[in-house]
Protein backbone atom coordinates (compact mmCIF):
# COMPACT_ATOMS: atom_id res chain seq x y z
CA UNK A 1 0.00 0.00 0.00
CA UNK A 2 1.84 3.28 -1.04
CA UNK A 3 1.41 6.06 0.96
CA UNK A 4 1.58 9.68 -0.68
CA UNK A 5 5.18 11.44 -0.84
CA UNK A 6 5.91 13.53 2.21
CA UNK A 7 5.12 17.17 1.73
CA UNK A 8 8.23 19.43 2.16
CA UNK A 9 7.67 22.95 4.27
CA UNK A 10 10.30 25.66 3.95
CA UNK A 11 11.46 28.64 6.26
CA UNK A 12 13.97 30.99 5.78
CA UNK A 13 16.11 32.21 8.66
CA UNK A 14 17.08 35.54 8.34
CA UNK A 15 18.56 36.35 11.70
CA UNK A 16 17.36 35.89 15.60
CA UNK A 17 14.29 38.27 14.82
CA UNK A 18 13.31 37.55 11.42
CA UNK A 19 11.88 34.57 9.57
CA UNK A 20 9.88 33.64 6.82
CA UNK A 21 7.77 30.24 6.32
CA UNK A 22 4.22 28.92 4.61
CA UNK A 23 2.18 30.33 7.38
CA UNK A 24 3.44 34.41 6.33
CA UNK A 25 3.42 32.84 2.72
CA UNK A 26 0.23 31.91 2.21
CA UNK A 27 -1.25 34.86 4.10
CA UNK A 28 0.84 36.90 1.44
CA UNK A 29 -0.79 34.81 -1.41
CA UNK A 30 -4.62 34.95 0.24
CA UNK A 31 -3.81 38.85 0.78
CA UNK A 32 -2.67 38.74 -3.45
CA UNK A 33 -5.57 37.14 -3.95
CA UNK A 34 -8.19 38.69 -1.96
CA UNK A 35 -7.09 42.52 -1.57
CA UNK A 36 -8.21 42.87 1.56
CA UNK A 37 -6.33 41.88 4.77
CA UNK A 38 -9.71 41.15 6.47
CA UNK A 39 -10.44 39.09 3.57
CA UNK A 40 -7.10 37.46 3.84
CA UNK A 41 -7.28 36.84 7.75
CA UNK A 42 -10.93 35.09 6.84
CA UNK A 43 -8.94 32.96 4.32
CA UNK A 44 -6.40 32.07 6.40
CA UNK A 45 -8.58 31.66 9.92
CA UNK A 46 -6.70 33.43 11.59
CA UNK A 47 -7.56 36.87 13.50
CA UNK A 48 -7.52 40.59 11.77
CA UNK A 49 -5.44 41.43 14.50
CA UNK A 50 -2.85 38.50 14.24
CA UNK A 51 -2.95 38.51 10.02
CA UNK A 52 -2.04 42.64 10.87
CA UNK A 53 0.70 41.28 13.35
CA UNK A 54 2.57 38.73 10.42
CA UNK A 55 2.23 41.69 8.07
CA UNK A 56 3.52 44.08 10.33
CA UNK A 57 6.77 41.58 10.71
CA UNK A 58 7.24 41.26 7.15
CA UNK A 59 6.78 44.90 6.55
CA UNK A 60 9.84 45.03 8.60
CA UNK A 61 12.03 42.17 7.62
CA UNK A 62 12.63 43.46 4.42
CA UNK A 63 14.21 47.00 3.05
CA UNK A 64 10.56 48.39 1.57
CA UNK A 65 7.10 47.22 2.87
CA UNK A 66 5.80 43.98 1.46
CA UNK A 67 1.95 45.23 1.74
CA UNK A 68 0.76 48.31 0.93
CA UNK A 69 -2.68 50.17 1.84
CA UNK A 70 -4.56 50.32 -1.65
CA UNK A 71 -7.17 52.55 -1.20
CA UNK A 72 -9.56 53.42 2.15
CA UNK A 73 -8.36 53.70 5.69
CA UNK A 74 -6.49 50.04 7.03
CA UNK A 75 -9.49 48.75 8.17
CA UNK A 76 -12.13 48.64 5.54
CA UNK A 77 -9.91 49.48 2.65
CA UNK A 78 -8.01 47.42 0.48
CA UNK A 79 -4.47 46.00 0.42
CA UNK A 80 -2.24 44.97 -2.00
CA UNK A 81 1.00 43.66 -2.46
CA UNK A 82 4.28 45.83 -3.31
CA UNK A 83 7.15 44.93 -6.07
CA UNK A 84 8.71 43.64 -3.18
CA UNK A 85 5.87 41.13 -1.84
CA UNK A 86 5.37 39.82 -5.12
CA UNK A 87 9.33 39.33 -5.31
CA UNK A 88 9.52 37.36 -2.15
CA UNK A 89 6.34 35.48 -3.12
CA UNK A 90 7.68 34.52 -5.84
CA UNK A 91 11.26 33.65 -4.62
CA UNK A 92 9.80 31.61 -2.56
CA UNK A 93 7.37 29.50 -4.25
CA UNK A 94 10.19 29.04 -6.96
CA UNK A 95 12.44 27.32 -3.90
CA UNK A 96 9.38 25.00 -2.83
CA UNK A 97 8.45 23.65 -6.35
CA UNK A 98 11.95 23.29 -7.09
CA UNK A 99 12.53 21.79 -3.81
CA UNK A 100 9.44 18.69 -4.09
CA UNK A 101 10.67 17.85 -7.14
CA UNK A 102 14.52 17.78 -6.73
CA UNK A 103 14.24 15.90 -3.53
CA UNK A 104 11.37 13.36 -4.50
CA UNK A 105 13.85 10.62 -3.83
CA UNK A 106 14.57 11.22 -0.67
CA UNK A 107 10.94 12.24 0.58
CA UNK A 108 10.22 8.87 -0.81
CA UNK A 109 12.98 7.23 0.79
CA UNK A 110 11.42 8.42 4.20
CA UNK A 111 7.85 7.95 3.04
CA UNK A 112 8.92 4.08 2.91
CA UNK A 113 10.47 4.37 6.11
CA UNK A 114 6.72 4.86 7.29
CA UNK A 115 4.97 1.88 5.75
CA UNK A 116 4.70 -1.21 7.90
CA UNK A 117 5.95 -4.13 5.89
CA UNK B 1 27.29 45.94 3.45
CA UNK B 2 26.70 42.36 2.73
CA UNK B 3 24.41 40.40 4.80
CA UNK B 4 24.70 37.11 5.39
CA UNK B 5 22.62 34.74 3.29
CA UNK B 6 19.84 33.17 4.80
CA UNK B 7 19.42 29.81 6.39
CA UNK B 8 16.96 27.27 5.10
CA UNK B 9 14.95 25.07 7.86
CA UNK B 10 13.41 22.27 6.35
CA UNK B 11 10.21 20.09 7.52
CA UNK B 12 8.56 17.30 6.57
CA UNK B 13 4.81 16.27 6.36
CA UNK B 14 4.05 13.28 6.09
CA UNK B 15 0.11 13.08 7.39
CA UNK B 16 -2.30 15.90 9.39
CA UNK B 17 -0.69 14.43 12.65
CA UNK B 18 2.95 13.39 11.65
CA UNK B 19 5.73 15.45 10.92
CA UNK B 20 9.50 16.02 10.81
CA UNK B 21 11.30 19.44 11.24
CA UNK B 22 14.04 20.19 12.75
CA UNK B 23 13.54 20.54 16.36
CA UNK B 24 13.12 16.72 16.37
CA UNK B 25 15.77 16.15 14.00
CA UNK B 26 18.42 18.23 16.48
CA UNK B 27 17.21 16.20 19.29
CA UNK B 28 17.79 12.76 17.33
CA UNK B 29 21.37 13.90 17.05
CA UNK B 30 21.73 15.08 20.27
CA UNK B 31 20.26 11.43 21.56
CA UNK B 32 23.26 10.29 19.72
CA UNK B 33 25.75 12.38 20.16
CA UNK B 34 25.12 11.86 24.16
CA UNK B 35 23.31 8.39 24.33
CA UNK B 36 21.04 9.29 26.70
CA UNK B 37 17.44 11.31 27.03
CA UNK B 38 18.04 13.37 29.69
CA UNK B 39 21.53 14.38 28.16
CA UNK B 40 20.27 15.02 25.16
CA UNK B 41 16.86 16.96 26.91
CA UNK B 42 19.68 19.41 28.76
CA UNK B 43 21.26 19.74 25.44
CA UNK B 44 18.13 21.07 23.59
CA UNK B 45 17.35 22.84 26.79
CA UNK B 46 14.11 21.15 27.33
CA UNK B 47 12.22 19.21 30.31
CA UNK B 48 13.04 15.27 30.22
CA UNK B 49 9.18 15.29 29.42
CA UNK B 50 8.99 17.16 26.55
CA UNK B 51 11.74 15.03 25.21
CA UNK B 52 10.30 11.84 25.75
CA UNK B 53 7.05 13.08 24.34
CA UNK B 54 8.83 14.08 20.97
CA UNK B 55 10.77 10.46 20.80
CA UNK B 56 7.49 8.87 21.41
CA UNK B 57 5.93 10.85 18.51
CA UNK B 58 8.73 10.03 16.29
CA UNK B 59 8.82 6.09 17.47
CA UNK B 60 5.11 6.32 16.35
CA UNK B 61 5.69 8.46 13.14
CA UNK B 62 7.70 5.56 11.29
CA UNK B 63 7.39 1.61 11.03
CA UNK B 64 9.80 1.22 13.67
CA UNK B 65 11.16 2.70 16.60
CA UNK B 66 13.82 5.27 16.01
CA UNK B 67 15.24 5.40 19.35
CA UNK B 68 15.10 2.40 21.99
CA UNK B 69 16.26 1.95 25.75
CA UNK B 70 19.66 0.57 25.51
CA UNK B 71 20.57 -0.49 28.64
CA UNK B 72 19.11 0.07 32.18
CA UNK B 73 15.62 1.63 32.80
CA UNK B 74 14.23 4.54 30.67
CA UNK B 75 15.28 7.30 32.99
CA UNK B 76 18.48 5.88 34.39
CA UNK B 77 20.01 3.89 31.56
CA UNK B 78 21.04 5.17 28.17
CA UNK B 79 19.22 5.56 24.67
CA UNK B 80 20.59 4.65 21.23
CA UNK B 81 19.06 5.58 17.41
CA UNK B 82 18.23 2.61 15.77
CA UNK B 83 19.06 1.50 12.05
CA UNK B 84 15.52 3.63 11.37
CA UNK B 85 16.72 6.64 13.48
CA UNK B 86 20.16 6.79 12.02
CA UNK B 87 18.85 6.57 8.25
CA UNK B 88 15.95 9.20 8.99
CA UNK B 89 18.54 11.72 10.15
CA UNK B 90 20.57 11.20 7.73
CA UNK B 91 18.16 11.61 4.40
CA UNK B 92 17.09 14.57 6.58
CA UNK B 93 20.60 16.05 7.27
CA UNK B 94 21.56 15.06 3.32
CA UNK B 95 18.58 17.32 1.86
CA UNK B 96 18.94 20.24 4.24
CA UNK B 97 22.54 20.18 2.91
CA UNK B 98 21.85 19.52 -0.85
CA UNK B 99 19.02 22.80 -0.59
CA UNK B 100 21.15 25.27 1.23
CA UNK B 101 23.60 24.93 -1.53
CA UNK B 102 20.98 24.27 -4.55
CA UNK B 103 19.11 27.25 -3.32
CA UNK B 104 22.06 29.60 -2.64
CA UNK B 105 20.58 32.07 -5.55
CA UNK B 106 17.15 32.59 -4.65
CA UNK B 107 18.67 32.86 -0.94
CA UNK B 108 20.81 35.76 -1.60
CA UNK B 109 18.07 37.29 -3.71
CA UNK B 110 15.85 37.46 -0.53
CA UNK B 111 18.45 38.39 1.63
CA UNK B 112 19.56 41.56 -1.68
CA UNK B 113 15.74 42.23 -0.70
CA UNK B 114 16.14 42.72 2.93
CA UNK B 115 19.46 45.31 2.83
CA UNK B 116 18.82 48.83 3.13
CA UNK B 117 19.83 50.57 0.17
Amino acid sequence: MPSPTATLRLRMIFDSRHAIGPGKIDLLEALRDTGSITAAARTMRMSYKRAWQLIDDLNHSFAEPLVAASKGGEHGGGAELTDTGRRVLEIYRSIERKAQKSFAVELRQLTRLRARS
